[in-house]
């Protein structure tokens, strides 16, 4: 009885075969894909920057040792050919009869070569004890052999190739009803295609998308278009963003009423965040939605425009999504996508600090997700990118500089980013110490990129910062400064914590806080500047935008958050930008940014310790009655209640502390801990914490 | 009348449009077709190094005047947009419609964005004044912008991709016919096809290839096979190296007789070579037979195996077609797809050598093709290659060394080739000496590489030269000399002018000559062997040595020359090499080198200046009763007649000189120059130099 358990058991171990394929190529084939999706009223447009591709000819390669005779079946995506080597005896063969091995008791190194010109080079190893997966190892015969990719692909007939989406059907309503055609709304924004269970006739089906009612209504400038040929099951190739859709028959074309599906990525987990103000719930509602839209194969920017992976903003739905989905298989394919391939030459989306912002969020997806084995496999992208920007992007001043053909982007507005510009030095020195701590914990030497980053930032401080009016200079242009403040450089510096002191005081004072300097007027700026400014203990203050800003939009009928938003613009206006009628993308990621500023800020969840073994609790309450939140943990989540009077916390995911710096009166527990600054609260796992309060903590 | 002619010259001079693509892509396209054709008995082999891929998004761009209106057509392999730009207005837009443009008369530029993810993205554009060609500019978006690649593709419906060979029907004879099959003799070596105009039956139809007789007839064991289905039509799918092919019917299946093809490239012009030695003569022939055999998209090592493009094999058969076909195409497609694609991250095939080799190539190219525009534009790669072998393969000492998966070939042989090694600081002395030539011609600063140059020169003597033994170390390890001398540096340091005086003495008595020195084995260092005896005046010794090893071939029935040749060798074992019976191959290209070694060294054909605008005639006869020959230059060709009493020289494609060392007697004409060494008699263009001897000059 107990031998029959134990082989059950050893059934139930059984290895399963699943495929593989060099590391990184996956995702690459799946962003180039994505980045050739576009159109613009049927115009194709690819992206401006350079794009890798998978490698073609790779070979995988895994040592094991049989005790019994075992039969290997072999399958690849490609042609393949699959040597064998007996290290004991020192003699080796091919595989033949379509990749069918018998082998005897002993040592081996399986070589598989496969090369597809077209799909990716991917293998399938079937044996008792030899199956493809994480152990093996690849190589682009390129001198670098890694850890292949692998993960989700356990079925030998279908090889991973082009990403796979969810479908749904998607009741509509007709809003209006011709002799040519129809105008239907979806209810809400989504990415859909339309098709036709029978369809006949000389002639085409036009489809006229739009995301707002005015779009779909223009069927002259709408920006998404598809025309078919009407013809039994035909559908649009290229499911596009939409909320309506205005569709044409040409005469003498018949056809049945219009399938809508939706393509999609399912979620598996949610958080939720209610507070006492209903406006407030309906942006997080929302906020969650738009990102749940632009999270699909990759963090994009925006269904409609430019769906394209943007590494930038892909930092930002990376952090939104750490506080919602935790959707850590897009976070990994995003973030491995946008490494490509080395050799860097080019930065990504060739916008110099895009790079930086990538090796920021790569200690992100470190403290958040855990994962050390994926955020060691991307360092040595993270330490290429300096070492390219060393060797090619640093002046004889000691700054970096944009050359060439690089966008020295750092916010759409009227910015001159020539010559030495502050935004790129401070991002850059947070890459650079984002290295340095990486270094440090892959036991890598980092010592150069800490003498790179000192040296780095005493040059900042002593040629940008303005020491008598306390705040950053916005650029040098041959060594001079240019004259300009600009909040950008401050609310950087802020965030990624290179200022204290007077300094601090300064830029919160003198940049942030003061109306004569120019006013952040983008969303993806607004994301840093309202994080900053939540340092800075504005809290209520950063409320007030949330509600003025993102309410602003809902009163607009948005049902997602849109690429910009200026209340002042009335009417059509309010959806034209980049000089056409509709160019705005009324569904951005970007505009999802409550989700992390509201959990990062207000429900105030931090990982204490990579992969967030354990949190830290900062909640601030601001003007609001009561807000809770559930937000999601590597594993469990964590809930918090709290009021003026009480504060509960439960988490089944990990111990953590509540802190609190206003020294609020408490009832029923002692503080666990103190730092002068702090009293700490221990939160036990699956153990809730009540504590009373006395007022509005840590306001 | 004369309004009518000038009409008509203009509509002559009439623009015609072709097809464009991003520089040196088409090539690389072709090459991963040519690299990945390897098959052994049905098994895959796919090259073992990085292989480089097109650009699947590129940008091609033109700016441009228009008089009067005109309409242009885009065509584009792949998706794409076109984008004009009036200069002068400052508006611009989309082709609509398939690729319309009407423009009105103004400054226009024209930017167009093709990706294919499958196949070459290419463009073509047709307008009356705006066609598609040379002057258009691509990117693939990485910084880099050049003028595109073109030639040869002027139908709007054949896009540029897959290499287009040519196709004749082979007469064959059937040695054998039994109730499975039959055994066919195609009369000499070729790259074939065998189908079937009608086969039916359940079953297979087997062919079994074999370069000899011996191999096709052991189907157990030779190297290349097919399997086809038995059906209407049936073909191999991939054309193979055969003379001979067993073809097996399946119990069951019947077929019509087997129709073979060959596969082949034409060339358009080739030298001529005879003289008073019958089998010089023949093995001319078969040398010029074996190079055209493995004249192909590219120059091939061999055409049964490894049929793959190896830098150091095609740098030797540049050398020999230059005496032979001077087919530029072949040599330019070569040079190109080795050249790959910056950034330089690997050696050509992974050889650290041969990449140097490339570089010196180059110098060949345009020293006899001319053709600066294409040397120009692939000096950067040269360049690339020299930085890359700085920055990473150049150790504390000075010298260059391998690292990791390098391969330091030298030669095949049993060879020591770890530590530093004196071949490859030669070789790699002469890329960098080609450099500075190079950069100097194209007025780019190469004075850092001349410095180095000097300064590894000096090293190299310094450190490998044994002033006692007056020969050249072999390796050191450790800082010490290996203590072993072999032929290989003295022959390259000799072939590439970096010994003079003693030391090239020294080299020629202690290393070529001395027969305690290891021989050289293979026709590939032969190659090299037998150029510098001919430059140490040994001609009699080489043509002997010419006569032996390739007569030798000849009399075992070759009708190639072949990998490698024993004489030693009897029976099936003179087929055998890397461990299989029939591994050797039968036609390879470097066993053509006595094309070279005839039309260089002993006709003494060389170019004197760039492009062959003149040439040096060194005519040796050696041994012979008379020779004569017709070698190719890059306009018509150069002839000569000469025996022990006369000289005749006709070039109907430069002028030249003729030069003779041994100050021979001439009756009819006076020496144009000496310069002590020699005397120099002027060649004009279209008019015989006939000159009266008396003896063997230059012997």
């Amino acid at each position: 009885m107990a031998g029959f358990k134990a082989a059950k058991r050893f059934d139930k171990m059984k290895l399963q075969a699943q495929w593989i394929w060099h590391n990184g190529d996956l995702e690459i084939l799946q962003l180039n894909r994505c980045l050739t999706s576009r159109y613009e009223r049927g115009i194709f447009i690819p992206p401006f920057w350079r794009m890798d591709d998978f490698s073609k000819n790779v070979k995988f390669s895994k040592e094991f040792e049989l005790a019994a005779p075992e039969t290997i079946h072999i399958t690849a995506n490609g042609k393949f050919n699959a040597a064998v080597e007996d290290l004991g005896r020192g003699k080796g063969g091919y595989a033949r009869d379509g990749g069918r091995l018998e082998l005897e008791p002993g040592k081996y190194r399986l070589t598989v070569s496969v090369y597809n010109a077209a799909a990716l080079p991917a293998l399938f190893v079937e044996g008792e004890t030899v199956c493809s997966g994480a152990g093996f190892l690849s190589t682009a015969n390129d001198h670098a052999a890694g850890f292949v990719g692998h993960g989700g692909f356990y079925d030998k007939a279908c090889p991973p190739g082009e990403f796979r989406f969810h479908y749904k059907n998607v009741e509509y309503t007709v809003l209006e009803r011709d002799k040519s055609g129809m105008l239907i709304d979806c209810g809400r924004e989504l990415v859909g295609r339309i098709g036709f269970e029978r369809a006949a006739g000389d002639g085409k089906i036009k489809l006229y998308y739009g995301e707002s009612l005015s779009e779909a209504r223009d069927t002259e400038n709408c920006e998404l278009t598809d025309v078919l040929d009407a013809a039994d099951g035909c559908r649009a190739e290229i499911p596009k963003a939409m909320r309506y859709a205005r569709v044409c028959f040409d005469r003498g074309v018949t056809a049945s009423e219009p399938k809508a599906e939706e393509e999609f990525v399912p979620q598996a987990r949610s958080s939720r965040f209610r507070c006492s103000d209903e406006k407030l719930n309906r942006i997080y509602e929302t906020a969650l939605r738009t990102l749940a839209l632009n999270t699909r194969e990759f963090f994009l920017d925006g269904i409609k425009r430019d769906r394209w992976v943007w590494a930038g903003d892909a930092y930002q739905s990376c952090l939104m999504n750490y506080y919602s989905f935790f959707d850590l298989n897009t976070a990994r394919r995003t973030i491995t996508a946008l490494a490509g391939k080395p050799p860097v030459t080019t930065y990504m989306n060739h916008i110099m600090e895009y790079s930086f912002y990538w090796i920021v969020g790569l200690w992100d997806y470190y403290m958040y997700a855990g994962d050390s084995e994926f955020v060691r496999r991307m360092l040595p992208t993270a330490l290429e990118i300096v070492g390219f920007t060393e060797r090619t992007r640093r002046n004889a001043s000691g700054f970096i500089e944009g050359r060439d053909g690089d966008w020295v982007f750092v916010d759409w507005g009227d910015l001159d980013n020539s010559g030495e510009v502050s935004v790129e030095q401070i991002v850059y020195l947070k890459a650079l110490k984002t290295v340095v701590k990486l270094c440090r914990v892959f036991s890598t030497d980092g010592a150069a990129y800490e003498a790179r980053f000192n040296d780095l930032r005493e040059k900042l401080f002593d040629r940008f910062w303005d020491g008598e009016r306390q705040v950053f200079r916005y650029a040098l242009r041959g060594g001079k400064p240019d004259g300009t403040v600009e909040k950008h450089p401050h609310i950087l510096a802020l965030i990624y914590g290179f200022l204290d002191g007077e300094k601090r005081e300064g830029a919160i004072r003198n940049a942030l806080l003061d109306p004569a300097v120019r006013k952040i007027v983008t969303p993806y700026m607004r994301f840093y500047e309202l994080g900053a400014l939540c340092l800075a203990n504005r809290h209520d203050f950063v409320l007030n935008e949330i509600r003025d800003y993102w309410g602003g939009m809902l009163d607009e009928g948005a049902t997602s958050f849109w690429e910009t938003y200026d209340a002042t613009q009335k009417g059509a206006e309010k959806y034209a930008m980049y000089g056409r009628k509709y160019g705005k993308s009324l569904c951005h990621a970007w505009g999802a940014g409550p989700l992390y500023i509201l959990g990062r800020h207000f429900i105030g969840l931090e990982p204490a310790e990579p992969g967030f073994k354990s949190f830290t609790l900062t909640p601030v309450l601001s003007d609001l009655e009561f807000m809770e939140a559930e937000l999601p943990l590597p594993q469990g989540e964590v809930k918090i209640y709290m009021d003026a009077g009480r504060l509960t916390v439960f988490s089944n995911g990990a111990d953590g502390v509540v802190r609190f710096r206003a020294k609020p009166r408490l009832t029923d527990a002692l503080a666990d801990k103190t730092d002068g600054e702090y009293l700490y609260y221990n939160v036990k796992k699956n153990r809730e914490l009540n504590l009373i309060l006395n007022g509005r903590a840590n306001a």
